[in-house]
């Protein structure tokens, strides 16, 4: 723990990485925020070695911090306790200023890892959820929205919907969509009807969509990719889809959807928000969409409160 | 197809077999249904290659069949497309009448497969459910516990429920419980944290029971498993007698179950039926259990009917 090293120094440019499990991504941002180079690779932080941080970190980005004036700032799973080092989740509600609060600055004094944030469940059991990384695409979006108050969701292996209120995330909850999706398309007995070389059928999906709004548990409606496909009901190309819209339809089953809060934001690939945006236009929800650019827009946005709110003593910058 | 062939002559024994996904299994019965000798292999229908399954059967069951007088039925994915010959699935409502209608005599004319029941889901996609395999242990555990209205379930890869009314499976749900959990707990990020070795735990049981009944998703009470172990609130030990409640619930959740129509009927396994009793007891609702001996029993009863009731020409008895 070294909060008390340098921190940024009115730094010109930054360094922004974002580390997640599969994955290892950077940019260069100047003083505006503009994304001067990117750089992105196949080294998430399974493939990192314990104490190995450092110098993948210096292999990929050790150009780019050649110059001492910069600054780094790391999102996402390094900050997990597999990661560089652990960084505790900031508990909800938390906006920028609680985020900047709980960075943890590594001995170097140049680098720190944006925490992830925690929340309670209101269920019985109080069960905790948590998130790396989605929180700097959240207040991204936010930024580029322009909005204060929002539903957002981040599609993916572990999709998150979550709620903001005058800028703070007040509550989200974790749904392991993309990975049961890939674990049954890949590894269970529907794994052998259905053909994943299918391109997306919007129509295929939208039934999916409409079967999983019906009674009846997700357990299910899950055979019925096995059944639709044994009596030549839907051809194999378009089983995926119809998956698809089984699980997304499910996601959005459980969660209290409307248009008070404006549209609901999407922020992924353009892959997955374009099936979001379909499956929430069927239920007559409007929504917008962004994609990577988050990421950097929420990491420069919490540099740039930094220098005023990171909750740094005043002589030290 | 060869139907027409020579059918069973009054046998004074038979070669009972269940040949399944991934097992094999036999039985050698006397006139009055007494299991004489089983035999089981793991020679499930996935090990068999294309036209070796009269090999395989000669070389298991071969000397039981040596008697001439001794007739066979082979319940299972044997009769299915990618089995020893396609048996055509009984369309439900369906009882022994029925299914024995339904037999397929192979071309030595002392072998039949029987076939399995396909069913239509009251949802607006009419989708279609079938099982194999599952209907002789049904018809089998009604004469066991003299029984000809129940609700039965049968735990499994691919659970069944399944309503019967007189003596016929009227209605039948298949969920994916079984396959869901193997994947979560073999190849899902729940797989780094919970320890497979610890012993099946009934509180933390019931607790899984417990939070599947509130409102809310599958896919992300799911999650739980994951925070819950991360946040130190479970020992990893615990966590998958924690996710087979999540999931056994989920299965409750979307059924509709009374007392009124007697206990329901468990099938299978004691390690299952007892996860089943214990979180049918917490919804305050009774049940009687049954194991192996219900297919027997099952295939026994189907080929006493068929002596009257399967639908050959008298002239051929």
């Amino acid at each position: 723990m070294s909060s008390h090293f340098t921190p940024p120094f009115s730094p010109t440019e930054w360094v922004m990485v974002d580390w997640g499990t599969s994955s290892l991504r950077g940019a260069l941002l100047n003083a505006r925020g503009e994304v001067l180079q990117e750089r992105a690779f196949a080294q998430g932080i399974l493939t990192v070695p314990a104490g190995g941080f450092a110098a993948v970190f210096a292999q990929r980005f050790g150009d780019w911090m050649a110059e001492p004036h910069r600054r780094c700032l790391i999102s996402g799973m390094a900050g997990s306790r597999q990661g560089w080092q652990e960084a505790p989740y900031c508990p909800c509600p938390a906006g920028f200023a609680e985020l900047g609060q709980h960075l943890l600055w590594l001995e170097t004094g140049r680098i720190a890892l944006v925490p992830g944030l925690s929340c309670i469940t209101a269920d019985a059991l109080n069960t905790p959820d948590v998130m790396r990384g989605e929180e700097v695409q959240i207040y991204g979006a936010l930024q580029l929205a322009r909005r204060d108050n929002a539903t957002l969701v981040l599609p993916g292996t572990h999709s998150k919907w979550v709620q903001v209120h005058n800028g703070r995330v007040t509550q989200f909850s974790t749904l392991m969509t993309g990975e049961i999706y890939a674990l049954l398309s890949q590894h269970s007995i529907l794994a052998k009807t259905l053909d994943l070389n299918g391109a997306f059928d919007p129509d295929v999906f939208l039934q999916g969509i409409k079967h999983s709004q019906q009674a009846g548990s997700l357990l299910h409606r899950l055979f019925a990719v096995r059944t639709l496909g044994l009596f030549d009901r839907l051809p194999a190309a378009a089983l995926p889809s119809y998956l698809s819209g089984l699980l997304i339809g499910e996601e959005l089953r459980s969660q209290a959807i409307s248009n008070e809060a404006g549209p609901v934001i999407l922020i992924g690939s353009a892959t997955l928000t374009l099936r979001y945006t379909l499956a929430l236009q069927h239920l007559n929800i409007a929504s917008q969409s962004w994609g990577a650019e988050a990421t950097w827009a929420g990491l420069f946005a919490l540099a740039s409160s930094g220098l005023t709110s990171f909750g740094l003593t005043p002589h030290l910058f």
